[in-house]
């Protein structure tokens, strides 16, 4: 008998026929003998419709007073889950965040859990009970309704799996598990038996849009095992862990992640100063633009090169905060283009392994790539590259790391 | 400066256009420096859509969840009012039942208010706060979410008025006032300036649905000034008081009410021996058949004739029952007819004026209206008639006792 929680999100209980697949998967796991925390979000599209009958009441509505009309979205769903486990002879309890409690900070719209305190659920669990959390909400110490932000309901399981010492905590989703790359671009991907928390954390902040990257690595620094599932389909799903233990010749790389909302900018001919890059790009960050990628080079005439890249939405708005500075600095030039994508591979295993990046731009060069900017992590190494040869990448990639053929895994 | 407690029902917050015409009004209040406290219940159909979505799930849903989904209801149209008030610079707080607290026993779907903690709201208000504060709905001492039952939002406005010791508690609804009667009846139907509870109670549960009847006890027990008026118009409304302190010369009868929703049933010649009234309603209240108007003679044979009404929806049921009844006490003849109609003259000058009921009485022979039923109470005269004659019957009463001109209305 274990102790799971389990989360779906609001494509899994969009309708009340989703809403009983879901009671029909939860009662077979109630069935087997285990203690269950269920923890949903909104229906889709739920959320935004409430948002939007603010939008429609006032420009600026204030954010506790939204988190008062959007908390209903989980409420609602959490009182259909326990019905429907009712009808089915499932004794089950819904619980609001504040029930719980769920006690988080003040900041509405994006709170931060401090503590939960797990008495009342502990309680409920010991009789019997489903217990089935709003994801996705809190409260304040002054009584308020707060909400943990977009994905939050992520946050909500881990925090209660870690708090209850979960066995593990189950994220279903609309996709079977981690895939080593989107099978879309690469028939061959397949889904992984594992993953470690930080090849998670790369493989979301890189485009995979699976789970919240605050869960991971919330799930991370509880040491809460995750396991991403399909809703409605049987099978293992992608377990996260802190190591992989069970796989017995540990792949180098574990999964090849691509992103194409990025843009890329220059400036040329900059004197080289102390200070420069801050100079270049502080503006930028103070219009509140996140930079990911950035290289320097300084040129032999004592000037500098400096290119990043930005989210491909602040485009326009970087490029003009850019020529800006180029006016001040007197750089030669600025330019920039849409046309690039980000290509990553990802690998507990690259630690201990040297000439992993070189075997990459082999592998980029064989197919005649040119790679534009280059960034490494300790377990991540990323290219920027014109975007039409995404799809090429990937799948050399995907073939040069040994993903096209299935593991023999251990356990 | 004044402390009212307004109420705006479901149909008077059923958009958002609605509710910016609410702000606009409770906006008014607020500049001339009164204290506020609006309470509010779901946009109107969002009960029924939620209480559909349950359906859905489950023939019984248990109480408690389905408490927890309809509740959302209320939750969604106070923070949307909030925002209104916010967005024209008015300070305002929302509140659910839970955050007030508004305490209730643990009778899920009928819940009733124990006490309600008014310090928070008082707090609010003393800052300057409009406070927004649910309907309809209440915490039980387990922290599970209660609601009062259908216009429940009514007595939540009472009660926090009661507790609050409010100047006034304004019913907002889609009607101007309490009339003498339906003006769809009689043309010189007039708005009343004030009436009784008492009166307010026999007028309510005689048919005018302007009013929860619970609400209007409430208000009366705890003495609060209960004011009904139109949401969207201007005007005075109807006052409700313990007495009719400022018109002039008392009017004898205040209003007249009928119902069409009762049904007429006979049974004739059982053989009249102690407890043969019992013998007959209690299989009829057994099955939860609500008897109203009930009238019993004794013939010369040493047989008894009764007549009850019921509700029109349950006739057939009570007919059926009625028959076996007979069958078993051996009765000459069973029988019943939907085509009845009941009206009432209702006012508290009765208990001061004699021959009132003699005057009704012979206003109808004058008309040719046979009565075939009659039931008093101290401060209401009721017959059942055919039900074709609930027009006439009505505007020669409306007439017969000076309701058709205006009142001369003092202060």
């Amino acid at each position: 008998m274990a102790l799971y929680v389990q989360k779906f999100g609001g494509s899994s209980v969009a309708n009340i026929e989703r809403i009983e697949q879901v009671a029909d998967k939860v009662q077979r796991f109630h069935a087997e003998g285990h203690q269950l925390v269920v923890v949903l979000s909104a229906m889709s599209g739920e959320t935004n419709r409430l948002l939007d009958l603010a939008r429609q009441v006032s420009d600026k509505p204030s954010p506790r007073e939204q988190d008062m009309l959007v908390s209903t979205g989980e409420q609602v769903t959490i009182a259909l889950l326990a019905m429907a486990l009712e009808k089915r002879g499932v004794p089950a309890i819904s619980m609001a965040g504040w029930q719980v409690p769920i006690c988080t900070d003040f900041e509405h719209g994006k709170a931060r859990i401090h503590k939960i305190d797990a008495g009342h659920v502990v309680q409920q669990l010991n009789s019997g009970k489903i217990v089935v959390v709003a994801g996705f909400q809190g409260v304040s110490a002054n009584n308020d309704i707060t909400t943990l932000g977009r994905g939050g309901s992520d946050t909500t399981a881990v925090a209660l799996a870690a708090v209850l010492k979960a066995d593990e905590c189950q994220i279903y989703t609309d996709v079977d598990g981690v895939y080593t790359t989107d099978p879309r671009v690469v028939a061959q991907a397949r889904r992984l038996e594992q993953i470690t928390f930080e090849e998670m954390l790369e493989m979301a902040s890189l485009g995979s849009k699976i789970l919240q990257i605050r869960a991971v690595e919330f799930a991370g620094k509880y040491g809460v095992p995750l396991r991403v599932l399909h809703s409605f389909q049987q099978g293992p799903g992608t377990l996260i862990t802190m190591e992989q233990k069970s796989i017995m010749e540990q792949p180098i790389i574990s999964g090849i992640a691509f992103n194409r909302d990025e843009a890329k900018l220059t400036i040329r001919g900059v004197p080289d100063t102390p200070g420069v890059a801050s100079g270049i790009l502080g503006p930028v960050s103070d219009a509140n633009i996140e930079v990911d990628v950035i290289v320097q080079n300084v040129a032999e005439d004592n000037t500098t090169d400096l290119t990043f890249t930005v989210g491909r939405l602040d485009y326009e708005k970087a490029l003009g905060i850019l020529q800006q500075t180029g006016d001040t600095l007197g750089a030669r030039q600025v330019s920039g283009t849409t046309h690039i994508a980000k290509v990553s591979i990802i690998g507990v295993g690259m630690r201990s392994h040297a000439g992993v990046a070189s075997r990459m731009f082999a592998a980029l060069a064989k197919e005649n790539i040119n790679i534009q900017m280059i960034s490494t992590s300790e377990i991540k190494v990323s290219v920027v590259i014109d975007e039409k040869y995404t799809e090429l990448a990937v799948r050399a990639l995907h073939s040069e790391f040994g993903l096209d053929t299935p593991l023999v895994t251990g356990a």
